[in-house]
């Protein structure tokens, strides 16, 4: 199954851009994936071709119009009833690993990305299937950068997309955690080694080695991360142990 | 003065992508910001330019291997040596508006970009000076789409590349809240109306309008936000209130 991606947007010519390359642009020569975009201007009606206005209430920038959205969006939907979705905004729910896994599990996805100062609110009360996602604390000139960084996390898990089958596992926030610390050959580089117990072939005592990192780090630099994790119901261990050994 | 954006990829076709178009890439031809990348694999010393190898200790994917990585991160320091160093890591530290703003007042900034399953941890240990930072609690397939989202978000700080110099402000995050919804003509749509308030002409309390609902949606889309919010010292009103009427 082909899995859709279609972007509305001021901006068609940033897309598929860095997509186009590498792994994901691999996966869009072979069919993994579609590319299409939606010209939100083509929804507009006046023949100045206006997609925003000033703020009610007044307030610097300008904010997307309502009525273009919402027949953008509508059209969008014609195109791919079963798709969800998204509209980039800081406002949004931050997106997850988990929501990303279902989504690249689905049909597709449309991304609405806006500019200027936002959306005209009444679409999300008038399209409630509207998802507000928010991609990071970080405020963006367009939700297209943030656009293409979920679409780039779907793409990777989609069957056939990843080199090894088994790399979309073991990874940061898979199972709450931050991925343990990595190391490859040289041996040795400026003086500094790889840990000894990587080198011991023992897989039990490298499997724990490798938890036990994830925790402490984890606990470290996600105190976010780690209350959830440690609030969460005990999960049995020999899944993950069973995965690092095989 | 001009930001100098340094990226360290293995695939620098990838920029400036879509940061050449609209207000970035306005920005670039103005000058506002330069754009260079450094090919990762230029760092490599044998003849195959083998830029990664297994994992120490077993698992899936590969490792982006520590000797190239320093060489290339230290060519990349002689370039712009006052330029903060971020590498990007889903086991990095969040990336946040204030570290953007820091950012975009700065020289520039330095990303290093990894593939496969990251960097060898001893670039870390034996180069204090890198910044890890996460995007978004999302992997992608690389550290690049995460690049260009952090190099949007300080570029459109930097003086002049937006179009009005206050629309900086005001806006997500910038107080800790969510930004309020915005709203603009048409008066109706779809039996929708502009909120009342927002037409009344009174400044203050439009402002008092926007505060409640920056607090409201923030108390129930990011209790994480809020929690931060309501704990820190209360802030003098005023400065937000004189802001929205100014």
């Amino acid at each position: 199954m082909t899995f859709a991606a279609t972007i509305l947007t001021l901006y068609p010519e940033m897309f598929p851009g860095p997509l186009g390359i590498s792994l994901a642009g691999k996966a869009l020569e072979r069919g993994d994936w579609t590319c299409e975009t939606v010209q939100i201007r083509d929804f507009t009606t006046d023949r100045h071709r206006t997609v925003d206005d000033t703020p009610a209430g007044g307030g610097a920038g300008m904010v997307l119009k309502a009525d273009v959205l919402g027949a953008a969006v509508d059209h969008a939907k014609s195109l791919h009833p079963d798709a969800p979705i998204l509209a980039m905004t800081p406002r949004g729910k931050p997106i997850s690993q988990d929501r990303i896994r279902e989504l690249a599990t689905g049909p597709g996805v449309t991304i609405l990305c806006g500019r200027f100062e936002g959306f005209d609110e009444r679409l999300f009360e008038a399209r409630p299937e509207i998802e507000q996602v928010s991609l990071a604390d970080v405020v963006l000139s367009g939700g297209e950068p943030a656009a293409l960084a979920i679409l780039d996390a779907c793409i990777r898990l989609l069957p056939g997309v990843m080199g090894a089958p088994s790399s979309g596992h073991e990874e940061s926030f898979e199972e709450g955690l931050l991925e343990y610390p990595q190391y490859t050959r040289p041996q040795e580089w400026e003086g500094r080694t790889i840990p000894e117990v990587l080198r011991s072939g023992d897989h039990a005592k490298i499997a724990a080695w490798r938890k036990a990192r994830s925790e402490e780090d984890t606990r470290l630099r996600r105190p976010d991360l780690w209350e959830r994790y440690s609030d969460a119901p005990v999960q049995p261990a020999s899944g993950a142990q069973r995965e690092e050994e095989g």
